[in-house]
């Protein structure tokens, strides 16, 4: 497989989870460390304060120090890809700016939320965006969260128009999805992420590009290993290391859903499995999400085993 | 009817629209014109950036410009409820501590939204938050926007605590509302608000406190009349004042669906219904909503003329 | 409050349960004996073959049963609204037919379900309907259900047109209430219905023309006091009488919402509080539902009692 | 690749169109047109009575009709599997015994709908018509159009006790069915079919053993090839083959979406195609839904040719 359309991001791109202290804090060494981790597992960019990283969560000075805190720890080696998220468009451009100012090399933005939007408007949203700031946009197409599906025709027309040089698709919409890599996965420079964890060897035997994977946050050498048997066509590798992640993925259905939310179930598990392996010290969550527990954690424990993971971090 | 629980909240307390001018600047001049119109219409608060004061398209510095404006021309004469509108309790918190410092009695909170919560943590935002703030808090309850009911039993609960003062609810669950009013609408002090235009006189007679009306906006003296003839026992009369106001609703139908979104026909509408009763100068829009066009504003003017608005004007 | 349009229906007409015995089979006697409560309370017509009747769950044979045993206890005494409860237009004209046939003196008709349809196949839907059966149809707004809200528009033409005599409202939607009473409340022989338990007090006010109450099962002459005490203008009793009513309505509350579906809770409950009155022998659900419980129905039981109904039957 | 747990179904399995004469009959020598060109296209089942079939259009009768048709035509060439397509558990099982009188081979079942379940209720659903009709049932998870999906682990004991014989995933959630895949795609005999008709290279790379493509009345052949590269894991063509399925299938979008329904635009795009091929009489629809007008037969044409069907048909 070869990208014939020279796409400009290609890869493993995960949402880089935001390690808090025991008491609560932003856990600085342990942001510095999950950033060695992914790097080193072979990432070709990294996305920070994305849903993964809590954005939501995070007040505007801890926002600010995790930005300072990756670019710092990156120091160039890939790409930085920063989540621009507010409810509309003014407020977008002055979180994107800010961000642009502490070294985000692309912006990553969602359709408006909160609000009651139209297509037209979600149009306009993104173009002022790409007017006022000038910087390569990623649209993020999460409406299980925003509850506005970015329309086929719209993201299309944006590609054509070069306002958004990609799209991170976590909409769950799998033939959508399939209709915009027709429609733009081939346009000079573009790219089409899938943001969906279990089913990248068939986003990518669909054309594809690359992932932002929440649970390449716990495992980045395997979903690299994975872009790299799906570039050689060696599909049926792919497929299988696609399974042994699928399997691992079990790890966001071990929290007890009558406890802990939908939200801090997935990232929930990935901070604990990396506190199993050692990356991060502590898997305390933002306020008011709930932590998972010990016997989550051992469950956990137990589907790293499995997977190899554990085995990985002995040797 | 007598409020024998003493709410502190009672009446009507509109959701004040923003006015921009043609150029799109907040226009301060006309923002004081639709407070001294609310006031002298009868109302007993002012709910400052809300939905209908278009908050989620406002930059940080143009809510504190409105902010500042309303406050100072109210004056002291009602009380101001202020929208902390952000995704979750920390920026919540910091958003609301913002709007204390700048004059608001109380603070109307959502639960959070882009996040995937549950009702345990709605439940811990809305108490995290009053800990922190020790304020007035209106629990306000917009699934629409927030995609999260404020769940039956959590309500109750932060009532019976006094986490919450009042909930404003626009839900659109009628039979949730009734229960709530039966759960909840007796304790001491506590209010129970609809947010709906056309159903006031049943939620009065259901035993609400008061009315949360975008449209109040176009005919606050229409609310209070409504809201003193319920008071007062004048059902029937009540119920033919809502009816004019119901009809006066229809505002909201007249834009090309097409073209105009649900978020921007409600509140163009409402701004440009003040356009043709001269309150305020343009009915222009938040980036990225469109304006309603001189065609819809034309079919507004007649329903303002068949509802009565109009002859009050040029009397 | 007189009905100045003469409707053709008015008052109460409450679904009618379907009891089965403890070994499942339709329970005739019990039957004929929910005939003859909702009579003596009061009702103006039933409506047979109901969602509270349980229709989704009948056999064809089953169907006819129910449909038999009602007429044939009613005797004429009040008018029989029979629901038409089927995919798609001709599967309804079909099942209508039949219905006719055995004796229904109206249908109540929903939207189109299953089937993937707009707002012209609604529409569309209903007037071949209306052709072919040539008798008066109620549409049956149920969303929840049918997962397509009867778009107020179309409702209203059809009103117009008289294809429909009136509408059952469980649409959960009191906006599109309030305007549909507006636009077509006072067409000539017209009749607006909600099926919303709890708010029957302000549908009234605001000019419904009666209520399709579940739990009119459990205590009709309850909801046939509101009814009169509506019609009468003595609003404040009217709601006393409601908040009672919608005190019993918590009966639909107190099943195990992690073991008993939504739809049995509610059904089960009418069922349940209507073997503890005495009236039919057994709360036995149809195949897949499970029936109440022992500790369940003693927590229904104490809220008959709290409601004043024990104590009318040993009176 | 090969399917190692020996499952009794796999390939392509469409579900067959519905032909009417423009008279609006049920055009029998056209359906027995369609079952040929399906069986020469190298299909390896029929379903019968499935949406695409417009099933919930169709009177007993009809059904009836349609069944004995295929079931002639067929002449024991390829299983029948036959959808039974009733709001609940007794229903379906009156229907199934029905179906499979008519000669079906297995049946083809959804979650209840219009009622309103839980998962206690699908899976009790489910083992009750195996128990009734002991034959091989196909689950059909189709959320759009039951509001129910089948959950994961319900489907995963389903298949492990035997209840069921596979799954046709139609639920938009490709998550879940890589969840499936993984957790029930090895039981011995068991099939994991796709109802997606664009993503049918993943889908069978992940695991899956065959499709059942609406699109596959349109062009069975393309979809028994992409089935057999996917088998002799050439990925790449396979890929390729479905990428010219997938711009085949933006014959669905063609339609007035003003005018026609979702429902009506995908099913009379897949019959005003085999109109264009020559294989049915007219493309006329159930009522009430409209047919394709000539401008979008043009449209669909196009693209019949550009994806190589018209030059097949003149070859």
């Amino acid at each position: 497989m070869a990208f014939v359309n020279n796409p400009k991001y290609t890869g493993v791109i995960p949402p880089v989870v935001t390690p808090r202290s025991a008491a609560g804090q932003i856990d600085i060494p342990s942001l510095q460390r999950v950033v060695e981790h992914l790097i080193a597992g072979g990432v070709s960019g990294l996305f920070v304060l994305g849903s993964s990283g809590e954005v939501p969560y995070l007040s505007n000075a801890e926002r600010e120090q995790v930005m300072r805190t990756i670019v710092s720890a990156n120091a160039g080696r890939v790409p930085i890809l920063a989540g621009a998220s507010e409810q509309t468009t003014v407020r977008t451009i002055e979180e994107g700016a800010k961000l642009l100012a502490l070294g985000a090399d692309a912006l990553v933005v969602t359709t408006p939320f909160y609000a009651l939007s139209n297509a037209g408007e979600i149009e306009a949203h993104f173009r002022a965006i790409k007017a006022a700031l000038q910087v390569d946009i990623f649209a993020y197409d999460v409406p299980v969260r925003t509850h506005h599906k970015l329309p086929l025709d719209v993201a299309i027309r944006l590609a054509t128009d070069g306002v958004i040089v990609g799209v991170k698709d976590s909409s769950g919409d799998d033939v959508s999805f399939r209709q915009l890599l027709l429609a733009a996965g081939g346009i000079e420079g573009f790219s089409v992420f899938t943001g969906h964890e279990v089913v990248v060897d068939g986003a990518l035997l669909g054309g594809a590009h690359g992932v932002v994977p929440g649970l390449g946050n716990v495992d980045p050498a395997g979903y690299r290993r994975l872009f790299d048997l799906a570039v050689a066509g060696n599909w049926a590798e792919a497929a299988a290391e696609q399974d042994r992640l699928a399997a691992l993925f079990n790890i966001v259905y071990t929290p007890d859903s009558t406890r802990v939310s939908g939200g801090a179930a997935g990232l929930g598990a990935f901070k604990t499995a990396l506190v199993e392996l050692g990356v991060i010290t502590s898997n305390t969550m933002s306020v008011p999400m709930e932590a998972l527990n010990a016997q989550e954690a051992a469950a956990i424990r137990v589907i790293l085993d499995e997977t190899g993971l554990l085995t990985a971090v002995a040797s």
